[in-house]
């Protein structure tokens, strides 16, 4: 655990000021931006007076915007989002000042599984609720199996194929349970883990293109349709070099890179953002989970024709002690055996590998010519053939096999 | 520590006649090699007899043979080389039988490392010599001077720049100590860790061609020249990608997968061994080092002008438990900033990055377009920007300023 919430400040608006002569205006929300005459309308929320400014170039980097399932209740003491700095804090205060023995976490995806991990450090029981049939939609099913197998051994209750209907209240206003199709959850909080989306209304306003679940589209310097605005981040939809489309995804790893390309952009200088992989990696507890490019579902809806295996190794040599199980799912193209996407679900040590992957998704390589790729070995970090690459000979083998 | 030497064992004789059908004649040694008749003769070592066998195909998998200083006394009983199982069991042995106090390693690569490392855990005092300024020579002296300290950290006595000159023997005939340029080191064990070459010496009787330190010459499917006649493994010499050179390397990972292009070769099949890149990953007591493609010595032998880089981060988000620091070298070509090779030292979690930098080398990418990998990012694994990618980032910075 974190013990100090201020480890977790990336930087303080002085900084910004001493060392970078950026003025940082926290608590401003800007209300209106006229593309027209190259400026924004800003509130000041301590003081509610609007002014205006305008800009030469304007970067729009709005973030994203937590989902909150509309039922009654919703927006009940008790229930927590759980996007910014302030909403963890509000977490911890609820179970510092109440003392909850049961939680429920409606959503299970990374963020989901991430509370879920949380509450279980803090001895809090959880039931996770998610309107799927298995926990985190961006691992195929087979894959999600796994997933819902060790949560249950933590002692997560699981609720999969459940609708939340509404949140009951208790006579203190508090929150009291959940009800679902399947029946009443009763709980002391509740926290949504229910997914986000590009906040995009402010761009929108402005007539600034926007496209895949509302991200503005931009060109790859970050550059929007509109003169002299720049976006970046969660509120941008991105290119997927595997599908060749464009998709919304809202994870910091990108988010910062973006803001690279734009900043370099704005400062005059020259950058493009090459899109992405969908990588992505959590922890819940014990077990680790990470996925890139396509999952089996993704590729067939991208119109490929993917072919798949799933392999289990170790992270060690298997006789090194703490070599720990990891499963390996790769999905390959049909007939060319190009990797299209892999994904990992195992116990510590095995789930940074989808980096190898990932690495060798950017260059578009084939499954057997993954087989011979020199990765490193020692009885400490790997088996002789390290996972990534037993998964490769047995993807190769299957690609073979459906040629017939 | 590994409790049973069976959990060693990969395979059993039986195993390969139950289950493959291959006869497999332990204890028997190829005295000789007729090309011309495809015949060899084949020494039993229970019965002392020969006897010759007519073939089709011939693979030579003879490996790496350990070379030993050229001085008085390296045969004492008390000096050991750590090849083989039978090796191994041998130090086990002499531990338990002569509890030892104080060990002297010659000589500061892996092997030398790893043998440290099982001594100071069995509470034995090291003194490590190496003819080398640095430990590690395929790390370089920059990096090999954080091993150094690392080494010195957890106890173990360092001889650099020492040339072993002869071993003394006490009145019993059992080692007393090592006589070096640099006065005696009294000691109850010797280890020897002075490195391997291809034992190729079968192959080169019967004029098999060989090349860089004696590695039997190969082509992409593991052929010699000589027909009928293929060779696979520490034996042979192996062309390195970056270079674009034959070279030598001792290790697992590299004779595992020529065996399996061998094989299918042999059987009728068709496989190309794509060549190395020099990856390597080890690790003493707590410190993890790693190594892929060209250091700035090799890159410079090489012909290439190097741009090198060095960055210290961690391996989780700073603030995540566990976060432990972990120090890249990237090598970049001046000029068009391909990447050249990369080192890692580190602590716990740290090395297996080697392997994105080995993934990356392998398609010949440069350390700008690595800056926009969609690697994978969660507190428990990496900070927001990978230490990979904050080394492809000030990498790129250099060679940009290299540009003037």
């Amino acid at each position: 655990m974190v013990d100090e919430r201020e480890e977790l400040i990336a930087r303080h608006p002085q900084e910004f000021r001493d060392r970078q002569q950026i003025d940082v205006h926290i608590r401003h929300e800007v209300v209106d931006i006229d593309t027209q005459a190259a400026r924004v309308d800003v509130r000041d929320l301590a003081t509610d007076r609007v002014r205006s400014h305008d800009y030469d170039a304007l970067l729009i980097a709005t973030g994203a915007r937590p989902l909150r399932p509309p039922v009654d209740g919703i927006d009940a003491p008790g229930v927590f989002g759980v996007q910014s700095l302030d909403d963890g804090q509000r977490v911890l205060d609820a179970i510092a000042d109440r003392d909850p023995r049961r939680a429920v976490i409606i959503g299970a995806g990374y963020i989901g599984l991430e509370m879920a991990e949380a509450m279980i450090e803090r001895g809090i029981d959880v039931d996770l609720v998610d309107r799927g049939e298995r926990p985190m939609t961006t691992i195929d099913a087979d894959m999600g199996k796994r997933i819902a197998d060790a949560l249950q051994g933590m002692g997560v209750t699981l609720h999969l194929g459940v609708e939340v209907q509404g949140i009951e209240v208790a006579g203190d206003g508090w929150v009291a349970a959940v009800s679902t199709d399947a029946g009443e959850l009763p709980c002391d909080l509740i926290v949504l883990g229910t997914g986000a989306r590009p906040d995009s209304a402010l761009a929108g306003d402005a007539d600034i293109p926007t496209g895949v679940r509302g991200g503005i589209v931009t060109d790859p310097r970050q550059a929007t349709s509109v003169p002299g605005v720049w976006a970046a981040g969660d509120c941008t939809q991105v290119f997927h070099r595997i599908t060749e489309q464009p998709t919304a995804i809202a994870l910091g790893t990108i988010a910062n890179k973006q803001g690279r390309v734009a900043g370099i952009n704005l400062g005059g200088g020259y950058a493009r953002f090459p899109g992405v992989l969908g990588t992505a990696v959590t922890k819940v507890c014990g077990l680790e989970i990470a996925r890139t490019g396509l999952g089996e579902q993704e590729a067939c809806d991208a119109g490929f024709e993917p072919i798949c295996t799933t392999v289990r190794s170790t992270t060690r040599a298997h006789y090194y002690p703490g070599a720990a199980w990891v499963t390996i799912k790769v999905v390959a193209e049909r007939g060319t055996g190009r990797l299209l996407g892999a994904q990992i679900v195992g116990e510590e040590g095995g789930a940074k590998r989808i980096d190898v992957f990932a690495m060798a998704l950017w260059n578009g390589i084939t499954v057997q010519e993954l087989i011979d790729v020199d990765l490193s070995y020692a009885p400490p970090f790997s088996p002789v053939w390290d996972p990534v690459l037993i998964a490769a000979r047995k993807a190769w083998d299957e690609v073979e096999a459906a040629r017939g």
